[in-house]
């Protein structure tokens, strides 16, 4: 089955967690004197369960190819997940609904392209396939979640067998395609 | 006077917070089944003092131009704040230790060219000057603390009357210099 690729929009991506992006759309002031425009509160960063504290990380991403086919998904029950893109180059969101407590709706996955500038914050517990970098190694910037080496935070689902595959289609962005599939 | 821009470091800044940049120096492995490097928990996010809590906004600042005066310091003595650039463009760091509770100690003023790939984190109550982003517009995310419209969270201390003024001297950057001044 091929999971078509759309835009990433805030209103599209709002049952799985926030899309961080300079837009009208925010609550934004003018600060520092007029020197710097405040897009406020992009996010909502939610880590406290279990004990839980706020971590800054890096992740350096290796590229992927399309057409890929889609192996597992994971969740963190215990705390939001930001990914914020430190270039301009494409990435892929694949994230699904949940069926029950213990399985996504494979029925209802979603495969969106973000655009230059857009990041995603992933709400607690959204199911989400790993980082989806295409074209060239690149760096996000992480706010997640940190706690004790015995805390469970981490569900995988499986997707092999299932013949999930990334497409182009009807919505992709025009943008996307042209620059990111061979 | 003169404040002389030097290089950003780890080392360099650690009276103030951190650098968040990858790094060989910081704990990292890998995840995702080979496809991303995690540069782990790299900044220290202090945010929980008098009921705060993590946000992240996008800053969009307006560059200044060199040779420029400082006007002002500021601090935020109930949190932290990182700053990720979102661009390769240099900005400049300026920071100060305290003389005391209430003042910098101007005596100690440092002014840092941060590299392509370099974020800071100022620890809570680190004077700083407010962003300064050179060449042309760029954003920076940023995580710091969400409190009550009550909270004081911010000091300022004016420098106007000061004359201190930004400069290269010899330990600028080479490549800072030839980009960012005109």
């Amino acid at each position: 089955m091929d999971l078509l690729i759309e835009p990433l929009s805030a209103a599209a991506f709002a049952p799985f967690g926030q899309v961080i992006e300079v837009s009208d759309m925010a609550r934004h002031f003018t600060i520092n004197a007029g020197f710097a425009e405040r897009y406020h509160d992009l996010a909502r960063v939610d880590v406290a369960s279990a004990g839980g504290r706020p971590q800054i990380s890096i992740f350096r991403a290796r590229p992927r190819s399309l057409p890929m086919a889609l192996i597992l998904l994971e969740r963190h029950p215990l705390g939001s997940q930001a990914f914020m893109p430190l270039s301009q180059l494409p990435y892929l969101v694949v994230v699904a609904p949940p069926a029950d407590a213990s399985r996504p709706d494979l029925a209802r996955l979603r495969c969106f392209a973000a655009g230059p500038g857009q990041g995603v914050n992933y709400a607690a517990g959204t199911w989400h396939h790993p980082l989806l970098a295409l074209q060239a190694e690149c760096d996000f910037l992480v706010v997640d979640r940190g706690g004790a080496a015995s805390d469970h935070n981490c569900d995988e689902f499986a997707l092999d067998g299932l013949d999930l595959w990334l497409a182009v289609g009807p919505n992709t962005p025009e943008s996307f395609s042209s620059q990111s599939v061979a």
